[in-house]
């Protein structure tokens, strides 16, 4: 049931909730394409009113702050990420296929240079203390690393973990490792291939080869 | 030979480095603290100026861009830690020495998480094509992975290093791991205890404790 039709259901008129979605989607687009070719920093909100056709007031009444329509793209893109490495549900519980998933989203990222460096500025800018994304990537990494660890645990209870590896304390490493390749990387893309570091790291502490 | 004394012994009229450096040294220290209180994003030229007292033209002689005056700020605490850490020499020619030295400096960078902070932020800003302070991180972690990569040699030299580990493979994915968890320590300092990290990956590819 959507929202608007959960209104009418209670007599109340239904406020326009697919029109304003539409609208929501539209400017994250736009905004999405804009970071990517100007970069976040130079991104204008003015200039991003006028390419989805709404006025400045309509584009704030959506987004207050520049920072929250970034908040808002990278969501849609976790959630796309999401729902195409992540799709079959397999990862969730099963290991194996949870790192076979994270090398394909590696690899995939390293042919987006845009979208991983827009991640890794604004996870970095987001840990100040102030920093209006901070909740949402305090958050983002305490969920990746709880997946990771169920991910791992699985690996444990199949016997397919080396010994003497923490699952806490692994996950932590494992996404360092990515995050950390990616700056790497982007300043150095023909010094630095992604997916082979993860896969090479996977097998020092996995068992079997990540399929 | 200072370069003031090599114009004067060349016969040209000694132009006054004393005192410019000086001013440098002097808008670099107050950048420091500028960056620190109130973030690389909101400093203002115009008060930094006014905070070593100098004119605005006269910042700008030395620092044409507020990102090329972080880049001083961070080439200087980059000298610092080097001096500080790495001081005794014997890192260069020790890789045990080397990694001992690097759990120092991550253990002291754990007690400063502005300047991490800013190291993230920049770090992954200049990733960007046009970004000013680009081909210093190039060659920034260029250098780093070189040093690195020599420290892990010896420790192969000398029998340490586990089999199947590749020292280049290896250095950037420690560089990586250090550079990951610092924006995982800086969202959730209470979970993540860097130096503890970075030791017990230590741990699985090199084959004693560091001291």
């Amino acid at each position: 049931m959507t929202k608007a039709a959960g209104a009418a259901r209670q007599g109340t008129a239904p406020r326009n909730y697919p029109k304003g979605e539409r609208r929501r989607a539209q400017i994250i687009e736009a905004a999405f394409t804009a970071f990517g070719q100007v970069g976040y920093r130079n991104a204008s909100m003015v200039q991003l009113a006028a390419a989805c056709g709404v006025s400045r007031a309509g584009l704030l009444h959506h987004f207050p702050t520049k920072e929250s329509l970034l908040e808002a793209v990278l969501e849609q893109r976790e959630r796309q990420d999401d729902a195409h490495f992540f799709r079959t549900g397999a990862a969730d519980r099963d290991g194996l296929e949870y790192f076979a998933s994270m090398i394909r989203l590696v690899a995939h990222n390293q042919a987006n240079p845009v979208i991983v460096s827009l991640f890794a500025v604004l996870s970095s800018e987001a840990t100040a203390a102030d920093h209006p994304a901070r909740p949402y990537f305090v958050a983002r990494y305490e969920r990746a690393r709880g997946q990771m660890q169920s991910a791992i645990h699985d690996l444990s209870a199949r016997g397919l973990l080396r010994p003497h590896v923490d699952p806490s304390t692994l996950a932590a490493d494992l996404i360092s490792l990515i995050d950390g390749l990616q700056v790497q990387w982007l300043l150095s893309p023909e010094t630095i291939d992604m997916p082979r570091h993860l896969r090479n790291v996977l097998r020092t502490v996995i068992g079997v080869e990540v399929p």
